[in-house]
């Protein structure tokens, strides 16, 4: 079966900003509240998780991710508002682009 | 400035068949007519041009480069009738979602 696929980044004055990897660990953190957590369901290293958080929030206006302390757990990690926004946009064109692909999928003849 | 790319790669049965760099070297073999030539330009190993082409060539219904004997320079290596075919609609796959991504990038606003 032949099957086209996108992967798809975006870039910040030609910085990577945005790609398949760091839009799931935004979900992971979201879901975990947790960078060890994060890390650990995607089976990457915490300083890799760490990488990719610095090189989102360095190049954004404002940070994705935020530390948050004290509350009953001792503090965690979070995703900003920016950073909802950030990664509800990522989500839109994806779908968008796979609406395309999809087509694309039905037509192609190799 | 924020811009939105799209990497296309087509897979079949699941194995990698075409990417972009793969597509730039059918497009360099077309144009010089030589592996050695196509990986000078493409600045890549002779050993890498071959393995895209071995990779190719194994999944496809029929081989996309073709090793010419005779003629004026003792032979070359051309592109064959499929892979021109397979070219085509890569690039008609790629116009059609570069198209979609402009639209997007007129309208991001990160």
């Amino acid at each position: 079966m032949i099957e086209v696929e996108c992967h798809i980044s975006i870039k910040k004055d030609g910085a990577s900003f945005l790609n398949p990897l760091k839009t799931q660990l935004l979900e992971e953190i979201r879901k975990c509240g947790s960078l060890s957590s994060a890390a650990k369901n995607m089976e990457i290293s915490y300083q890799h998780v760490w990488t990719m958080i610095d090189e989102m929030n360095r190049i954004a206006p404002s940070p994705l991710v935020i530390k948050q302390r004290g509350g009953a757990n001792g503090g965690g990690t979070a995703i900003s508002g920016y950073g909802e926004r950030v990664l509800r946009e990522y989500l839109i064109i994806q779908a968008e682009i796979k609406k395309v692909v999809a087509q694309i999928n039905v037509e192609i003849n190799l």
